[in-house]
C-alpha cells in the first residue's frame, strides 16, 4: 500500500485525510500541534516542525509521496527528498516559485500570463523612493498569509504603513470580480479543471463573505478565466492541485492575484457540490490515479465560519440546529478547540439552483450561525 | 464536545467515523483488532471484545452516547450503561427483540407487522416433528450474520442440513423482489426515510450481486413497503438508524424479512446518491441535531467488492485504474489488509439516471475490478 504523507495539520489535511478514507492508501502526518484538526485522522502521526529540515527530511525519507497543506513548508528539505526518488506534489521547484511573491510575479511576466503591473522593492526605502507609481498594495514577499503582509498604500501619506523587507508594490486593480478557479494536474500533464469561483469579500472586515458556484460571470470571460488558469498550472510543470486566484475588472481584463499549491478554501464546496471534489481529484493525482469528474451536480454557495471578534477561548457554536434545520446544507467544523476573532473553524455549504436564493441562503446562515466563546 | 462511542470497527464504524469528521463530537472506538479498518480514525481507540460485559461498560461508562456498527454486542452491558444515563442508540431492548431471530419475529407478528409465517424450533428433532411444514428456511435464533445461520430445507431428504439449537422454521416466500428500507428516528420520533433500495442477488453465490435504487417497484408497492418498514420502526420504540429488508413476492404482497439497528451495507449508497447520507442521518440523531434530507440526487447502483473465491492473502486490487476512469463511478475500499473468499472488502457505487445503463454499468465493474491474493 502506497505511503502518503501530509505536511500540516489544519482543517485542509483534515479534509484530505476525510477523502483518504476511500482509498488503498498509508496516511502519515506531520505537524507540531498533536492536537491539530487532522492528528487523529491519520494512519500514522508526527510530531514535527514542517518549516524544519531535519524534522520533513526524517518524515520523508520512507514515504512514497508527500503533499501538502499549507505552503510554508522547508522545501531544501522536499528537494532533498525528491532528489532520493520520493514523489512531492506539488514539486519542491513549483514550492519555490510560489513562496516568494517576488518569484512568482517573475514568473507570471515570464511566462506572459496576465497580472497586475508591479515593481520589486528590497525595504521600505524603496518605497518612498516610488511614490510616483501610487496608489498601490504592497506585499511582502514571504511569510503573507490569509490577507497578513498586505497594505494597500494609496497615497505618500500611507507610506509609514508599508512594510520593511523584500515585497513587491502592485498596480492596484478596480476589482469588479475576484475568482477562483481549482485544477488538478497528473504526472503525465492531464488536467482536471473545476467551475470557477467566485469569491465576495467584505471590504470592512477585510475577510470572505461568502463564495458562489459558479461564478457569475459572461461566457467569453469565463473563458478567458480557466484559459489564464491553465496557463498558470501547465506552466509551473508539477503535478498536484492549484488554486489560481483572479482578479476581472470591469472592463473584462483578467489578472492572476495568486496560485496556492494547494486544496483551497475555494474547493470546501466541491465536497458536495462537484462529482469529485478537490481532495478526490488530489487523491486521484498522488496514487497515480486516473482523474476524476469535476462537473457541477448544484449551483452552491459557502460561507466560512469565523471566530467572532472579540471572542477567545473555548469555542462555542450558536444556532447549529437552526442551520443544519436549513435544506441542503452541509455543516463541516474543523473540531479546533479555542475560536479566536477571525480564526477559520468550520464552513457551511448550501447546494441550490438559483444563485440569488443561494446568496440570500448564505447571509441566513451567517445571521444564524455564531462561533463564540 | 459530546463523547461518542462506537462498539465495533469494520467498514461501517470506518465510514461513520469518515462522517464524524464534519461534526462536533469526540470519537471513541472499541474492538478487539487493532488494525481494524475503523481503528485510526477515531479520537480514542480501545481495544477490547464488544461481546465482554466488563469490556463494553468500562468502555461506556464515561461516554454521552454509544452506538453500534454490529449486532453482536454485549447488550447487558448497554443495558446497565443506559441505567446510568448514557444514551444508547438503538436501545438495547431493540437490540434485544433483533439479537434473537425468535424474538423478532414475535415482535412482528405482535405488532401486525407482515411477515413469513413460522414456527419455533428448539432443536433438529423439532425440525423432524415438522415435515408437514415444509418447505421452509431454517434460520439460527443467535450468532447468523451474512448468510450464516440460514438453511433452506425444501423437503424431509434435506432435514440432515438442519441446525441443531434455538431457531425458527419460516415459509418460503416466492420472491420477486428484495428490498431494503433505512430510517433514521430521532429522540422525539421524528423520522427520516430513504428511498428504498432493490437489492439483486447472485443465488449461485447466495451474495449480493449488486443494488439499485430507487427500487423498480410500482408507486403502490412502494408505498406499501415503506408503510410496512416505517411501522418496524417505530414499534421498535428506539432512537437511531434502521435498515428493513423486505421481501415482495409476485402478488404485491410484502414480508419483512429482518431488521439491522444499525447503518447498513444497502446504504452505501447515499454517500454520493443522497442529499444525506445514512452516516450523517445517524450522527444527526446521536447529537440531537435536526434530522436532513434522504432524498435522492441521482439514480445508483451498487456493487460490492468481495474477495474472490480460491484467493486468501494480501490483497490486491485489480482493475482499479479502469474502474476509476469511467464517469460517476465512486470507489470505497476498506483497508483491509487480508482478502479472503467472499469477504467484504470495498463498494462501488455509480451515479446515472437510466435504470438499465446503471445495471449494465454494475456488471461492467463486477467484471473489471477483481479482488485477488
Amino acid at each position: 500500500m502506497q505511503k502518503t504523507g501530509i505536511l500540516g495539520g489544519g482543517q485542509l489535511g483534515r479534509m484530505l485525510l476525510q477523502q483518504a478514507v476511500n482509498y488503498p492508501v498509508e496516511t502519515f502526518l506531520m505537524e507540531i500541534d498533536s492536537q491539530c484538526p487532522a492528528a487523529h485522522l491519520c494512519h500514522h502521526f508526527v510530531q514535527g516542525d514542517i518549516r524544519n529540515f531535519e524534522d520533513v527530511y526524517r518524515f520523508g525519507e520512507f514515504l512514497d509521496t508527500i503533499t501538502i497543506e499549507i505552503e510554508s513548508v522547508n522545501v531544501d528539505a522536499l528537494e532533498k527528498l525528491e532528489a532520493k526518488g520520493v514523489k512531492i506534489y506539488p514539486h519542491p521547484s513549483a514550492l519555490r516559485i510560489i513562496q516568494n511573491k517576488i518569484l512568482q510575479k517573475d514568473f507570471y511576466k515570464k511566462n506572459e500570463i496576465p497580472t497586475a503591473k508591479y515593481i520589486t522593492l528590497q525595504s521600505k526605502n524603496d518605497l518612498e523612493l516610488q511614490r510616483s507609481f501610487l496608489p498601490g498594495v504592497q506585499k511582502l514577499a514571504e511569510g503573507g498569509y490569509d490577507g497578513r503582509g498586505v497594505q494597500v498604500i494609496k497615497t505618500a501619506s500611507d507610506i509609514s504603513k508599508g512594510f520593511e523587507g523584500a515585497s513587491i508594490l502592485e498596480e492596484l486593480v478596480d476589482i469588479h470580480k475576484e475568482i477562483s478557479v481549482i485544477i488538478g494536474i497528473d504526472e503525465k500533464g492531464g488536467t482536471a479543471l473545476f467551475p470557477p469561483v467566485e469569491m465576495v469579500f467584505d471590504t470592512a472586515l477585510n475577510q470572505l463573505d461568502y463564495q458562489v458556484c459558479p461564478a457569475g460571470l459572461p461566457e467569453k470571460i469565463m473563458w478567458r478565466v480557466e484559459a489564464v488558469a491553465l496557463k498558470v498550472v501547465r506552466s509551473l510543470r508539477s503535478p498536484g492541485l492549484f488554486a489560481v486566484e483572479l482578479l476581472v475588472d470591469k472592463a473584462g481584463n483578467v489578472y492572476v492575484n495568486e496560485t496556492a499549491p494547494r486544496v483551497h478554501n475555494s474547493g470546501h464546496h466541491t465536497i458536495e457540490a462537484n462529482y469529485c471534489s478537490q481532495y478526490d481529484i488530489l487523491w486521484r493525482i498522488l496514487l497515480g490515479f486516473p482523474l476524476g469528474n469535476t462537473e457541477i451536480i448544484r449551483n452552491s454557495a459557502l460561507v466560512n465560519l469565523v471566530g467572532s471578534t472579540e471572542c477567545s477561548g473555548d469555542v462555542i457554536y450558536e444556532g447549529m440546529r437552526e442551520v443544519l434545520a436549513m435544506e441542503n446544507t452541509y455543516v463541516h467544523l474543523y473540531g479546533k478547540k479555542q475560536t479566536k476573532p477571525g480564526r477559520k473553524m468550520g464552513h457551511v455549504t448550501i447546494l441550490g439552483n438559483n444563485p440569488s436564493d443561494l446568496i440570500r441562503q448564505a447571509h441566513l446562515v451567517k445571521s444564524k450561525l455564531k462561533v463564540i466563546a
